[in-house]
């Protein structure tokens, strides 16, 4: 029984996030459906972790097992045939028995991205939050370094109660059961660049909490806006509290860039 | 009282086009309901000319009159407040009482954007046509100069039928009543370029007909496919047929970029 390895760009602004829900759009639940259009079989993908509603994906990544002894280049072309062009796949590939999107990831990388235009062009809007005032990139740079590490990220996770007015847990989000039971993520890089108008925030991690890096982004922002000092963020993070940080950043901003496997 | 100019950026993608529709959202319906949200003034925007379903603007015109004394920064800037994010207010400029958008246009610009991966990323998907097939970029080109000059364009204007489903008339559409009842039309420039993997077509006119600048790009990917010869451009046109024309370019792609009035 052949078991696959999807890689998944989507635009997620129609979409009510990944994860599967009864009478809701969603990306799963609309791949789901491709699939069983192309095999009959009934079969759910598992994500590498969930997405929120109006997030974007370039490298979502989504394993399954499928009875059908279709090929790669096949069930590609037939998926991308079928879905949405809000939904493409981007590469199908076997994958080891063994291989589970989300248990078997070892590092993801998130990308947010800021319009500075005073006006932002339509064609954009769906795709970046638009940051209408001066922000200073160098002290956001310089807030930006204090995340790298190991840390205890519970001042950037959902409180319980964003996560229970969704009716999720915020263990449900993340990668590796093993460090899902806790707070403590290691970020790998987190940097920030700029591309014309645009600001961008990339930042890579063993795995992120709920809302993580959209709190991130928010307050980062404040730095950038002069409310909060570039070397507050340790004690930010040290404080272990949702309200020492600042808001959440919107979700339109956000894309999964890529997750790693090695 | 106060006449205006207003240049309007839009994504057609959520919008019944620009024509209010009782019931529909339409980029004119919205302008008119912010308009009376700031002054309390019940009024209509006249547009440079109609947009369909899907299409695009980055310079569509609109012209109003207002009787409250607001200036146009803030006119400007309480319509951006109020608009979905998919609808912008590029400019605003008062305009001498005889100004009107479609009556005073002298010449229109629009663009055509076709997408030529094999896997279009889903944040381009609702702005351009993805064509997979090869395309003979200069073939296309040298088809696109023989659409310039004047000519009956009735090959490439919408026929009778696709109008009478719309409950529209094939004039509603056009810029200057003088020349609407004919369809002789004038083209200044007729060009196609490369940018990346985008293939751009632009094309000025003294006025178009009804679904025109699709029709158009529709017959011109025919000859980019080989299916048609670029020089059979000129017997396509006298044709005066539409069944001799291709087919209708889809509208996701087509922005309505300039509008000028000298």
């Amino acid at each position: 029984m052949p078991h696959w390895k999807l890689i998944v760009a989507y635009d997620g602004s129609p979409y009510n996030g990944w994860q599967i829900q009864p009478g809701l759009p969603t990306i799963q639940g609309t791949l789901a459906r491709a699939l069983h259009h192309i095999t009959g079989e009934t079969v759910l993908p598992q994500g590498s972790g969930r997405t929120d509603t109006g997030v974007h994906a370039l490298g979502q990544v989504a394993s399954v097992s499928l009875q059908s002894p279709i090929p790669a280049s096949n069930l590609q072309r037939a998926l991308n045939h079928i879905l949405p062009t809000a939904i493409r796949v981007v590469s199908v590939e076997e994958a080891p028995t063994d291989f589970h999107a989300r248990h078997s990831a070892q590092r993801k990388t998130y990308e947010y991205r800021i319009a500075t235009q005073s006006i932002c062009p339509p064609t954009l809007a769906p795709f970046v939050w638009n940051c209408t005032w001066p922000l200073d990139l160098v002290a956001m740079q310089q807030a930006a370094a204090y995340v790298i590490g190991t840390h205890d990220f519970t001042s950037f996770a959902a409180t319980d109660r964003d996560l229970a007015n969704r009716n999720i847990s915020a263990e449900d989000d993340d990668t590796t059961p093993a460090i899902a039971k806790t707070a403590f993520r290691t970020i790998f890089a987190s940097t920030w660049s700029r591309d014309g108008d645009l600001l961008l925030y990339r930042v890579t991690g063993s795995g992120f909490l709920h809302h993580m890096v959209r709190n991130l982004v928010g307050t980062l922002v404040d730095v950038g806006r002069g409310r909060t000092a570039p070397d507050l963020i340790p004690a930010i993070i040290a404080a272990r509290s949702r309200s020492a940080a600042g808001p959440t950043a919107p979700p339109q901003g956000l894309f999964l860039v890529e997750v790693d496997y090695t």
